[in-house]
């Protein structure tokens, strides 16, 4: 049986809920990501962002790759208890994947996705080249 | 068959996406619904949030008890296209039907959820009372 305060929390049938990360000082909303009971007790423990990765079904450290930490700064929950929104200190500044502060960089505009913000960094610089 | 850009959004296997709202003045993270097809555009068609209530299994046009309209000034997709943001103008400014500014307002501290963020109008007020 676990903690009191974790069971609070409305886990889906997949026993998981969406974590929104936000950038604590440019307020950005960087990614949604996927936490399990684990991933969220390791983000309290560890005092950075683990997620649940559904596609590799493990524990994801964010930033165990690029060094793309989000160190943790405060942990909520929603109204009805199924969302988690995470207060973060982006390391390096970039949260997505593809080099961008977040992953949140098409925009819709005249009918079409459109990829609006910069890429800062390329991924061969960020995962290093194979 | 629906349009190029609606179908480029990875729905899940319900039909659905997770949508974020954030107050485009204050950067609060307001909250997080769920939308289908017919919610997004109904957004883009009428410039206002509508999402998808799962409870109720209809359309939910964000405000229409309460008059807390979502104004919408840009909706914008992420890298893996399953999750939307949607930058609003929060009419009343007050998205959560506690009546606070947004849905976040419980925060882990001393291993339990606390709620640490003022109620600015009551569920009475909000919804008139019945």
């Amino acid at each position: 049986m676990s903690a009191e305060w974790l069971e609070q929390v409305k886990w889906n049938s997949d026993g998981l809920v969406p974590a929104i990360a936000q950038d604590v000082n440019s307020k950005a909303v960087l990614m949604m990501a996927w936490m399990n009971r684990e991933a969220l007790q390791a983000t309290l423990d560890e005092g950075r962002a683990v997620y649940w990765s559904r596609s590799r079904g493990k524990l994801w450290r964010k930033g165990e790759e690029s060094g793309h930490v989000q160190q943790l700064r405060e942990v909520r929950l929603d109204c009805d208890n199924d969302t988690i929104l995470l207060q973060v200190e982006q390391v390096g500044g970039i949260a997505c994947h593809t080099g961008r502060e977040h992953c949140f960089f098409q925009q819709w505009q005249d009918g079409e996705w459109q990829a609006v913000d910069p890429v800062l960094k390329s991924s061969d610089e960020i995962y290093g080249k194979k």
